[in-house]
């Protein structure tokens, strides 16, 4: 096999997953930054009109290789996660 | 409530998201390259131990805000979407 034509591949597959981390987290700070000022004005945190005009326009920019329901998918998932971090923060400020 | 304060995030937020998908769809292009080489050697595309290798060196650079098994849970995902898109690949050339 070539393997140094593999390892180039995988080299770049290593800094192509730093690079999404490093988005997905900074996306994170951005959702609890308005989570944050929803909080202040006691506004709700969910808005459902909103996360589906966020994947409707992910999906229209969609070249793939991956489908728009893959992609739909995997958006569901950072959106869903993101929710919880501010779910998870209200909690620990019960808390205190 | 701060509007003009949310609609800046919010835009942000969609310059993220933009910014994901195109990463997100260049990382399953290099997947399938890889995928590719893998075939013409008749060498099995899912690799458990690569995975848990990339999982753990994801993990070890992670500095939040979203916590190591939010960022585990997410990659796993993105990996399981880019072996099915293999398994698509393989099928749509069966057909032929």
């Amino acid at each position: 096999m070539s393997h140094q034509q593999i390892e180039k591949l995988r080299q770049k597959l290593d800094d192509i997953n730093l690079q999404l981390l490093r988005i997905i987290n900074e996306r994170a700070s951005v959702v609890k930054e308005i989570g944050e000022i929803k909080k202040r004005y006691g506004v709700q945190k969910f808005d459902p009109i909103r996360e589906k005009d966020m994947l409707e326009r992910i999906v229209e920019h969609n070249e793939g290789p991956f489908d728009d329901n893959t992609v739909r998918h995997l958006f569901k998932q950072i959106f869903k996660a993101s929710l919880s971090l501010l779910e998870d923060d209200h909690k620990k400020a019960l808390l205190v």
